[in-house]
């Protein structure tokens, strides 16, 4: 799976989303693999009813329903058409008890979780809070020029050992600096099920040629 | 005006929203008065697109375009349909600098902000970082059955003189157990200029009838 | 081990806590066990300078030596004379990426963690990150009359059984609700190798008296 | 005033903070001038206990006494000696409610307030609130080589003539670069009552010396 964060970049927010989601769209399509777009809980509703690819929700509050004025409901976020949300994103930390939390809410709407993790003991941690996915994204290669998978290897690898071990059902994604094709084929090669990507897409000059080469990695 | 805050009720998600919206609708409509409605991002665009009245998002975050994943963009919950957002809300306080902050991108970006406070010296306070709205609700009365109105006109009618003095064009709303048409009419009197309303239209058996009552006191 | 966490009891503060610290101290002499007390950072120096019984801070933040104006700096609460302290308590939850830096920081500086969790999927997820204890206690019943190896005795036990699981260096205390020596005496029964306590001590009309029980559960 | 605000840095931690105070109640006591310390919670009763000057607490927490595990009490730090505290430091800003609070908090307490502002809007707001002392710091020169007095004088007069327009007993500090003798009479010249400086004296070669001089300009 190849999942795409927009963050709150311009040329992710609103109608840049939208176009974004239909070249994604185009590509799932010609590659037949899941290609998801995480974006701004206000973006939810207009990206899942123009278009056909998996939308999630960049992050959810641990909450139901209430009184929560300005948290992020995840009733809110599946009615409005995502299935699933990120969490715990190195922009948007969270306390653990809130990821078990958030991850058992959505676990009971039938919402997939995302949580990310820094490194691998918290990777392992995470595991033992049973999300779909957990996403190691070490915190210094975000947004840089070198992706994990060049840079620290064996952190993927051995984040993948350690969920296998206590969880066999997460997944694992790996993320950070991944730019290319060649990033997601060593990411499948060291054992991930799949990337969480963002500006490497979102800010691409040709993004349908990236997503192309990366979709064609995934294979 | 009068703002309902749908906060993460039931009755204010989705599809019951945009029921809600459209009751506000005829009733604004009906009095000629300003009905806003306030809701969890997720639910901006479908409200905007399908009603029209105001839309204000629970909540935004201090933040510009960039690499902010999870967080609530301003420009993004504005490009969804919203015309401004609460800010500082009981159930979601904020860091008074990201208060002054958000009321700041919010005026850039053409977006009314309408900050919360518990009381008189904070809502003073708040005055002076210039939002379009100081919305006074003291916390021991949300969602209670007595209203700020008939507990403590006093604190209305010191908040409404204490912001008159910093700033003449920051407007005064209060809110907190409002029920009825009495309660609207009373913080009319106190030198309100409108109130924020969450379970004593949202809850209600019959919204429209409640609603009614207090455009009528509001007129 | 018995850890009797101050919290901001007025019992528990300053000259109230150097004086229960000095009937930790006996207790302790007499039973040949360790008995430690948790406390305010500004009260650290005092009974760790007075006293001979182990001294913790309540909470440490996930920082080293720099600008990090009135955050709790583990280098100072060690100079100070703590041996270590609580991590994610309940009424001071932590997140996931902080606990995990804070264990690690406070094991450079030869700084015992006790890292607290509310129940058995956190308490399995926080022993993946080390730290020297988990202490279990289930909000709902802390500060209140039934104790957790009562009303939720399997909890304790599971707990004790996936920490084993992850990581056989890391022990297990459990909390909330303890209050006499059948509470401490069942906790061990069920693996535990100690307790959590606060209002159950502190504000003990005969605090020495309990504590003497509590002891001669634990031998 | 003098505050001197040791951060966690190294230098300002322990028997170095001590070693500090000693040097301020010389330079104090020679230029009869206050000079006040603000250190780390765990420092504030072996400076109180060991020296002459006014010790500040770098933050407290909107508590009274109860059970709030790892928060700062004001009625401890008071007990170990504090006689005030910063509040909203910038890096650890509040939420604009707990700033009220723990002002109302402190001056039951009898402890002083000296609450930080990024700039004039928020020290005008701030003021409302009615803390012993307004510090206004712009962020961007916290740290640096350039002080505010040299680059923004005009922040530190504007913010000067809001606050006296809000409430006379407020007194304003100012802070962020300020390195010399120089900049400290510069700031009483712009109508400071005194100065907040952390690095300039705290990592400063010769700390007596430039002491010295700040407190001449000072008279």
């Amino acid at each position: 799976m190849i999942v795409v964060n927009t963050k709150a970049y311009k040329e992710g927010i609103g109608k840049n989303a939208v176009e974004l989601a239909r070249i994604m769209e185009r590509v799932a399509e010609n590659f037949k693999i899941d290609i998801a777009i995480a974006v701004q809980p206000s973006d939810i509703y207009m990206i899942a009813s123009q278009t056909s690819i998996p939308v999630f929700s960049q992050h959810i509050d641990a909450i139901n329903y209430g009184s929560h004025t300005g948290w992020i409901l995840p009733h809110a976020i599946r009615e409005a058409g995502a299935v699933g949300s990120l969490l715990n994103h190195s922009e948007h930390r969270m306390k653990i008890e809130d990821i078990a939390e958030a991850i058992k809410i959505a676990k009971n709407l039938g919402l997939k979780t995302i949580a990310c993790a820094s490194n691998v003991g918290i990777t392992e941690a995470i595991a033992c809070l049973s999300p779909d996915y957990v996403a190691i994204e070490p915190p210094e290669l975000i947004g840089g020029d070198i992706s994990v998978t060049k840079a620290k290897p064996s952190i993927v690898r051995d984040a993948v050992d350690a969920v296998k071990k206590i969880n066999e059902r997460v997944k694992v994604l790996c993320g950070a600096g991944i730019k290319d094709g060649n990033d997601v084929a060593k990411a499948v090669e060291l054992g991930a099920d799949g990337i969480l990507v963002a500006s490497g897409i979102v800010k691409a000059k040709d993004r349908e040629k990236v997503l192309n080469e990366m979709a064609e990695a995934m294979k």
